[in-house]
């Protein structure tokens, strides 16, 4: 038997660089766990890294990494769809194992994935792909399959509750809590991915899909961003005891695909929840007989997520002919957009003053909250449906709707 | 091959009826990850369950478990450590997997089963030992081996925090908020176990294990519980924006072994571990290049530790082989005891009124904390063996001290 196991990383970035720095590091440490040693046969980068300890291993043309029989396990952690799903499919039929980090290439293709390690005996992980050094993804495939699942949740994208912790500790408005995640270099320069819930939406996807077993078009999940969220709607929360986080949800129903969104909630101040701040993410899970369980830590950052892909490596490494059961990646036709409409919330919604006549007619009887300038009241929990048509018959654009959890 | 996974229970109380029920209800769920219906073939107890549909499989004797050739896996849910011990022994050495959720047999004799599994080419597996639900077991196997240890801390005791969270939300006495948990069911009329830190310390024990390679004896490890925390000290707490929690702690040090203790520590308010209330459970793991994770829910209760138990199941039915690597059962003759003295920590310590003059002579310059009818201060960091030769100097007996986490 080979006394090493060889890897190649694709991409030689924050995390790819990550990776090669733990292998390195924890040589003997990861040895002793697998029994082999890890040895980085080759890296694929559009760059060249003269100065780098890797230099000599850098290649810039895929099919070395492919022709490399050395090479047992690939290691995709180079973001976007493409490239990264022609050369993982490419990886999984040539026979070696493919670790991801790479969310949306998992949430658009892992069914593809899926079919094809187990096509080809080898194994697919992506345990960084969500919440980054957490070990969630691993939990909902091993420790959590025997529970009927009755909500996964969570705070997906650290760069938006980075943004809202702001915004709730210092009254920050949106832009400047933004600029302030630019200037830390947690926001991109061109955040749209972030702010617009398209990073959580692929999450959701992922969590979904191990969670309820069917694997959704990401575009087909209602998702909201949190660019509309004011100082005067983070006032408004905190005079009634809540928090605003921007959350991942897939809810199941009776007899019925599950509801999926992306959207800004609001969440009583003391739930497990809303007491994650800063770039920290966390999944909730609720589900029968368990009851909820709850993964904390940081989302992202070159060493957690090093820390989850050398996690998927170690069992590959350390079992001969291990291919997990990856259950749920089934790609189903099924709309969480058409869906949406039946969903039922609470929503708080702020409207210019002069509007409790009209919301009276419309709504009926509503707790008001107190907010200066304007009037802020919430409505009864009622399906999204019955809310469009209810605003629409208000006639006044809301200034702001944030739904309760 | 055969088509059934066979299960004996030893044990047929609350966790054992959980096992009993979660196979049954959810029979075709797990048929469709693990490929094989699971069969309970025997369940043992010195009871008899006649009206229980599980009424034919009940035995007394386990010598019939032993032998049934059916019995793939058993499942010890009995907890104490004999006959625990010598039943896991046996079925190991039949060649037979054991799952179990029994702390106290894991924490004193992890490392002769891990062994004996091994030898024996079979799963010894226990989830359900710490955190209830929570899967912390396999993340620290599985997830997180490529790191290296700061610190595992948790709340691994949810009756001593339903406590303490009664004690900081209603003001109550320990006294008082410990007759309300037994009057709830959440505490024994014994309580002995939980309040004093005995049932934390073989937690911790098992953590430190899996975290620090080394099993430790576990009447070695310093175990302070509850039972001295006075109302007074939790407003003391709260005046400074602390809250008091039950920890267990097994931290790293350079070129030593680790310390680990078991005592009550003040954490800030917003810290993760300090938002975990009620007879929830919590283990926060830090770790290099991983920071830190925190896994969180229900430590306790039948169908929680049930869902850990059949998680445990799933991949020793699933996986042919499935002999997991589990490092860490090391048996070591390390005593955390002595090694106790080196320990630094800040302190809170309430004195009887009057005492400032002396405090002042033995501890220096120290932070005052409002208190009435007492005086109360915050020492510097310093090793235990300097605390206590001083509070020996001061020759008066502290009312209270609370190390700082």
């Amino acid at each position: 038997m080979k006394k090493t196991h060889g890897i190649a990383i694709l991409g030689f970035g924050v995390v790819g660089g990550g990776v090669a720095k733990l292998v390195t590091d924890n040589k003997e440490e990861l040895k002793k766990y697998t029994g082999k040693e890890i040895e980085i046969v080759r890296i694929l980068d559009l760059r060249d890294f003269p100065d780098s300890p890797f230099a000599s291993v850098i290649t810039h043309d895929y099919s070395d990494v492919l022709s490399d029989e050395r090479v047992d396990t690939v290691i995709e952690v180079m973001g976007g769809s493409h490239p990264a799903y022609e050369y993982t499919m490419a990886a999984l039929k040539a026979g070696k194992n493919v670790v991801s980090s790479n969310k949306e290439v998992v949430a658009n293709y892992g069914d593809e994935f899926v079919k094809a390690a187990k096509e080809a005996g080898v194994s697919y992980r992506f345990e960084a792909a969500v919440g980054g050094g957490i070990p969630v993804i691993s939990p909902m495939l091993f420790s959590l399959r025997q529970n009927r699942m009755t909500e996964v949740r969570g705070i997906l994208n650290g760069t938006t509750n980075y943004i809202l912790t702001k915004m709730f500790t210092f009254g920050d408005s949106f832009e400047s809590a933004l600029a302030d995640a630019q200037a830390k270099g947690y926001a991109e320069r061109n955040p749209d991915a972030d702010v617009l819930g398209i990073d959580a939406s692929r999450k959701i996807a992922i969590l979904s899909a191990l969670g309820f077993d069917k694997l959704v078009n990401v575009n087909e999940i209602p998702t909201e961003g949190i660019t509309g969220i004011r100082a005067e709607d983070v006032r408004a929360a905190e005079s009634i005891g809540h928090s605003i986080k921007l959350l991942g949800r897939c809810i199941a129903r009776e007899n019925a695909d599950p509801f999926i969104m992306v959207a800004p909630f609001l969440l009583p101040s003391d739930s497990p929840l809303a007491g994650v701040c800063g770039v920290y993410n966390a999944v909730e899970v609720l589900a029968e007989p368990l009851g909820n369980v709850m993964f904390y830590g940081q989302g992202a950052g070159a060493g957690a997520t090093a820390s989850a892909v050398v996690g998927d490596l170690i069992p590959i490494i350390a079992y001969d002919n291990y291919n997990p059961i990856v259950p749920g990646f089934n790609k189903t036709d099924y709309s969480p957009k058409a869906a949406f409409g039946e969903f039922k919330a609470k929503s708080y919604v702020a409207l210019p003053e002069g509007s409790e006549e009209c919301v009276r007619k419309v709504f009926g009887e509503v707790t008001p909250i107190s907010s200066c300038g304007e009037y802020a009241f919430i409505t009864e929990a009622m399906s999204e449906a019955d809310f469009a048509s209810r605003i629409e018959k208000l006639g006044v654009k809301p200034l702001s709707r944030i739904r309760f959890a």
